[in-house]
């Protein structure tokens, strides 16, 4: 019996396809994968037979091979690894297996006629184990590939950190002049229901056509294979843990749509231009930095805990409260605790835990008393990226009330005067 | 000159207009508080003239009396605070003053078209500050209204902390038989854009009129006063700091929703029904829960600081994950400390800062380690259920596996097995 992975020829009623058989979950179908690429559903209704025309082998497996159109913009290709380069594993069954970049750029042969295409192998992580120092790591690659002159790179990635990888990313380089795309996959690239080849495809377009520069993220629109966008590298969330359009842009608008269809290119807003400005990396970051999400019931404890750290965000509740007028009685005085580690030398930032609308410290006395306890409140900013900021601000600046200044002033995009009303749940 | 407060007299080109005068964020229109309670507002072009009628003094405003309607069924009030309560204060231009429960529902003179109103006041309080013992105090207060033998139980509430409290509610009321609904307001009562009275309203229609039984949250389904939505208690999420629609299910479906004009209420799914069933209380919340939301660049001491809890809610990753495979040599054994954690007795779960989708144990590594180390996964629960949740389960069930079964298992609606597509940002 044929098994995933072999070249096979499966007979039906209508014809004979041929190709190499891929894993499915659905059970009505047989995936193909055809020799341009592509892959192809059969009913299995349909399927008379499948025939093995030669058995899976660990070797048979072509590293993509490029042939070089001058024609063509360059695109590097820096790989970290996630779903994206994940695939099914024929030999064991499981996910663990991973593509390399060459590998994952030839089972996508439609690139070719886009860019050129180099690859690096930087990481084969998921993104849950992202540091500060593969962030530094991925920027000092990125650098070299400004250096050599490619016009962009794509950052494959795992969807779970992506974000906040986009964000570091966007602090780390300043005055960047080409596009930086960060690319994730929620479906590993093996498979028929993947969402890698058109958020690569799309993504090599967007770099290809436009003259955006800066940090961005490539990914679905809708479930549906219409559109990719490119969303704000420090405004975007992973709001789904499954769907192919998990990634949504929080207090803001995407700013391009590519259809994958026409591959014609929509700028949604205003965008940062290539120029002829040299890149800065500003590399560092403060490991000691905490993210505390204030819910009910909390203890003095749990504050406390952050005593040297150099900086804390708060993920308040509302426009920004934490729970600091508890019944006197308790004598849980979480108040003091912050005041406290203000005047240790903590810098404390407040975000929301609401995640849409923008924090305020005047509108009610709980913010009101924690403004005055020295607690600066970030505006409209994600808690994900206030957390990369904070730590990348005691990283690369020294004076503290520079720092306070700069986390509620907007740098790269991350705080947004005038949220629309269309930058809500859609 | 007159002041908010004032009974005044606006003299415009169409004829005069008495009434209070409100206090109005707006600039361009002057908002007076007619006798039959409504707002109006007019042009300021159009006014000539604004004359005092009497000088606003504290002790004019009058305290809600209401009449009894045999016909009409009985809501009880019970009242916590928060923005729904709060009122300008005209004295010193603050918005700390707040209105006490009778005098709320002489706000809104339309109610007594709807039901008889008793009301007591629970707390005066805004919801960061909530905590288990306010739960037990509240679940308290409405067993006696139950036993009364009112219709339905209306509890007003800040926001910041409401969707908390809705799922710490449906979870000490047990077996519930009459509806519970939790109302906010996202600007306070006295103004003209408050959402308190088409969110009051709209709650007691719906007690009025339906034969619901459980907790709900009323609140706006969407900026505009066309209709309030009944949300789940365990499956609603504070989405926005400041709109009125603020209030979102997430992985569900409002419950119903109430024409504001037309009064019509439609059901948009199942829901629990009134029975002749017993109200039992189980009011036990341990203390010592932690929750801890995962970022990048995590330390073990982070997890370690949660020894001795007897519950802690890991807000992980994509699919539940957390940085458990950091590089070797950086010694952070995250799993071990949490294995540690478990070993002594914690009861540690898992849900996905997505939000949306659910958590799965066995796709990924970092998840398969997780789960073999004894972490629960909690499926698509909201974090902040699952953190209520284990205190309630750790605080009435004394047999640890029986908790851990039991927090994966759908009790009061927060766990839902098959999410609809429409049930992720609409």
């Amino acid at each position: 019996m044929a098994k995933p992975g072999d070249r096979v020829k499966v007979v039906t009623k209508e014809g004979e396809i041929e190709g190499i058989l891929m894993p499915n979950e659905e059970t009505d179908s047989v995936v193909v994968k055809l020799d341009n690429g592509y892959n192809i559903g059969i009913d299995k209704k349909k399927v008379k037979k499948i025939d093995a025309v030669k058995k899976y082998s660990a070797k048979t497996e072509k590293k993509g091979k490029l042939s070089v159109n001058k024609k063509l913009p360059t695109i590097s290709i820096l790989h970290t690894g996630g779903t994206i380069a994940s695939k099914v594993n024929y030999e064991t069954g499981g996910v663990i297996a991973k593509f390399d970049p060459a590998e994952l750029i030839g089972l996508f042969p439609e690139l070719k006629e886009i860019a050129n295409f180099d690859s690096r192998l930087i990481e084969q992580m998921f993104s849950e184990d992202m540091r500060f120092e593969h962030y530094k790591k991925i920027a000092g690659a990125v650098e070299k590939e400004v250096k050599k002159g490619v016009d962009g790179i794509i950052i494959t990635h795992g969807t779970d950190t992506l974000a906040y990888s986009s964000a570091a990313l966007a602090f780390v380089l300043e005055r960047l002049n080409i596009p930086v795309i960060l690319v994730g996959a929620q479906r590993s690239s093996d498979r028929g229901s993947s969402d890698a080849a058109m958020n690569l495809i799309c993504a090599s377009e967007f770099i290809a056509k436009t003259d955006f520069a800066g940090v961005g993220i490539c990914m679905h629109e809708k479930p549906d294979d219409k559109n990719s966008v490119i969303l704000p590298a420090c405004k975007t969330r992973k709001m789904h843990t499954s769907r192919r359009d998990a990634f949504k842009a929080i207090n803001d608008t995407p700013i391009a749509m590519i259809n994958y269809d026409t591959r014609k290119i929509r700028f949604l807003r205003d965008y940062g231009k290539r120029s002829d400005s040299k890149l800065v990396i500003k590399e560092g970051f403060e490991d000691k930095i905490g993210l505390i999400k204030c819910h009910p019931n909390m203890f003095r404890e749990q504050f406390d805990f952050f005593k040297g750290y150099k900086g804390l965000v708060i993920e308040g509740t509302g426009l920004g409260h934490a729970p600091v007028d508890p019944p006197q009685r308790l004598n849980i005085n979480i108040l003091e605790s912050i005041k406290s580690l203000v005047k240790s030398g903590t810098i404390v930032v407040m975000t929301s835990q609401c995640l849409f609308g923008s924090t305020h410290p005047h509108v009610y006395t709980a913010a009101i008393n924690l403004s005055k306890a020295g607690v600066v409140y970030c505006k409209d900013m994600l808690s994900e990226t206030a957390f990369i900021k904070l730590s990348w601000l005691l990283g690369n600046y020294k004076d503290k009330e520079e720092i306070k200044r700069l986390i509620a002033t907007d740098l790269r995009g991350e705080i947004n005067p005038r949220i629309e009303p269309e930058q809500y749940l859609e």
